[in-house]
C-alpha cells in the first residue's frame, strides 16, 4: 500500500479536509495519510507549489500527493494524475505541480501525466464545486491501491506550467513579493539568492518600512 | 480494525486532542485515526453537529466517530455510544449527534443507542472534567476493536435532540444566525434554502451592514 | 512497530512538520504517527516540556516521542535519545524532557540517555538548521523500528535539566508567569497549587487588571 499526503487550502475547521481521508479509506482501508498542510492561502497556487517542491521528495517512493488548490473548479480546467520521478501527483492542471515536475525533468527522472477522464474512479455523483472529495481523493485512493496511471485517462503532453512573476530589477532596486511568513518570522518570497547576491550588501524594505 | 475520527473543541495547542489517540492506541495499536477537526468554537454543539452531519457518512462502514463537545461535563448528563446506519458515534448525550441520527432515521437505517455505564471500558480513574480522555476515547477504542454496543450499557430510548433556533420570519424579513465562516469566506448559517427561496431577490445584512 | 508522536514549534502552514513523517515512513513504512502539537510558541522549551509531561504517558508502551523545540540548533548542543520509563524521547539536550525524565525518576522507572553521534542513523546530508528533519526524525524512525538505544551513541550522564523560574513570593503576593492560554480560556502558569493554596482566598491580577 502506498503512502498518501494531502495539500489543500481548505483550512481545518469545517472537517472538509478530513472528508478526503474518509473517501480514501473506503478504497484503501487504513492507508497512511499525512496532512502536508491545509493552511494554503485560498487559491494560492504558488504557495502550494513551493510547499510541494520542498517536501514531496522526502516521502517514501510511490507516495501519492493529492493537491487541491483549485481556483478553476467548475471551469473546463483538467484534472490530472502524474508520476514525477518516484512520486505521484493528483490534482487540477493549473501549474501547482510545476516545480515538482521540473525537479524530475532536471534530474532526468520519468515524467508521465494523464487526464482524469475515467469516471469509474470518481465518486458516483461529482459535484460542481468539490472535486477534492469527488474526483481527486478517489483517484488518489485507487492510485495508492496500485491502479496504473493509464487506467485513469489518456496522456497529457501540454501540462500547464505556472511560474510566479519574476522580481523586477531597476538599477540596484529589486521588487518582489512575500509569499509566506513562517512561524519563526522568516519571509519566503519570489526573490532568490541569484538575484539578491550580486547586489550585497542590501537594504530590505517591506510594506514601505 | 475499524477506522476512528475525533471531533472536539480542544484546539490543537496543548496536546490534549492527541492524548485521545494515545488512549485509543493502547487499546487498538496502530488504528487509523483522523482528526475531523478540533477547532469547534468552545461548547458549540450546533457547529459540531453540522460538521458531523456533513462528513461522517463519507467514511468507511463501521467508522467510530468520537465527539467531545461537552458543555455538560461534570453534570449528570449521560455518555452514549450509538449505531446510526453504518457509522458509530461516541460522545455526550447533548444533541450533538441529532443530525447524524435523523439522517439515519430518514433513510430507514438502523439506530441503536446505549448509555455508557460499564466502567470496565473507561480508564481506571475517571476525572471530573476530562471525559474525552477517560471515558469517550477508551469506549471508542473498544468499539473500534469490535466490542458490541450492548456491552457498554443499557439501551437509551430518550436520546436528547437538539435543534438550533429557527430563523424568525417577520413579513419579508428573515433573521438567523451565522454559525461558521469557512476559509473561503462562505457563511454557514441557520437559514436554509427553503426559507430564503420564496423571498428572492433578497438583500443580505450582516452585523448591521 | 512502535507508535510515534511529533512535538514541534514549526506551525502547520509550510509543510515542514509533515516532512518529518515522510522521513520516518521511509524507514518504517506506514508507522502510526500522531501530532502532539506543532503550535508551541517559537523556542518555548517550558511550554513544550509541559505538553510532553501531561501527554506522553497516555501513549502505548515504547512510543517514540520526537520533540523539536530547539533554540540551540547550529550550536554545539547535543542531540539525545532516551528511555524514560516505558516511553522513548528523541530531541535536543536542552531540558525539554526534564519533566518527563523526572516523572520516571520519581516513579523509580528506568532512565537511559544516549548522545546521538552515530551518523549512520542520520540523513546523508545534515543541514545546519533543520535537525528535526535530518537527525531527530531518522533516529526516531530507527528507534521505532526497534534499533537499541546504545546503537545511536554513548551514554549521557549529565543531561541538561531545565526548571522554569519559580514564582516569587513577597508576603501575601505571588508573582508568576502565564505560559499558555487554552481554547477554553484557562490559564496555564508557573504557579502551582502548593504555592497558591496557603494564601486562599486570593485575588488574581493579570497584566495589571
Amino acid at each position: 500500500m502506498r503512502h498518501i499526503t494531502l495539500l489543500t487550502d481548505f483550512g481545518t475547521t469545517d472537517g472538509e479536509h478530513t472528508v478526503l481521508k474518509g473517501v480514501i479509506w473506503r478504497i484503501v482501508p487504513g492507508a497512511p495519510i499525512a496532512d502536508l498542510t491545509h493552511d494554503i492561502a485560498p487559491q494560492n497556487i504558488h504557495q502550494a507549489a513551493m510547499v510541494l517542491k520542498h517536501t514531496a521528495h522526502y516521502f517514501p517512493p510511490e507516495t501519492v500527493h493529492i493537491v487541491v488548490v483549485d481556483p478553476g473548479v467548475g471551469t473546463a480546467r483538467r484534472g490530472i494524475a502524474a508520476r514525477f520521478g518516484d512520486q505521484f501527483f493528483v490534482g487540477p492542471d493549473n501549474g501547482v505541480c510545476t516545480p515538482m515536475m521540473e525537479r524530475a525533468e532536471a534530474n532526468g527522472d520519468p515524467v508521465e501525466v494523464v487526464h482524469l477522464t475515467n469516471a469509474d474512479y470518481f465518486l458516483p455523483n461529482v459535484s460542481a464545486i468539490f472535486h477534492g472529495r469527488d474526483v481527486f481523493s478517489p483517484v488518489g485512493g485507487h492510485l495508492a491501491a496500485g491502479v496504473a496511471l493509464a487506467e485513469f485517462g489518456p496522456p497529457v503532453t501540454d501540462v500547464i506550467r505556472y511560474h510566479p512573476p519574476r522580481p523586477t530589477i531597476d538599477g540596484d532596486v529589486i521588487r518582489g513579493e512575500v509569499v509566506q511568513i513562517d512561524s519563526f518570522g522568516n519571509l519566503l518570497g519570489t526573490m532568490g539568492r541569484e538575484e539578491i547576491e550580486p547586489l550585497r550588501p542590501v537594504t530590505v524594505t517591506v510594506g514601505g518600512e
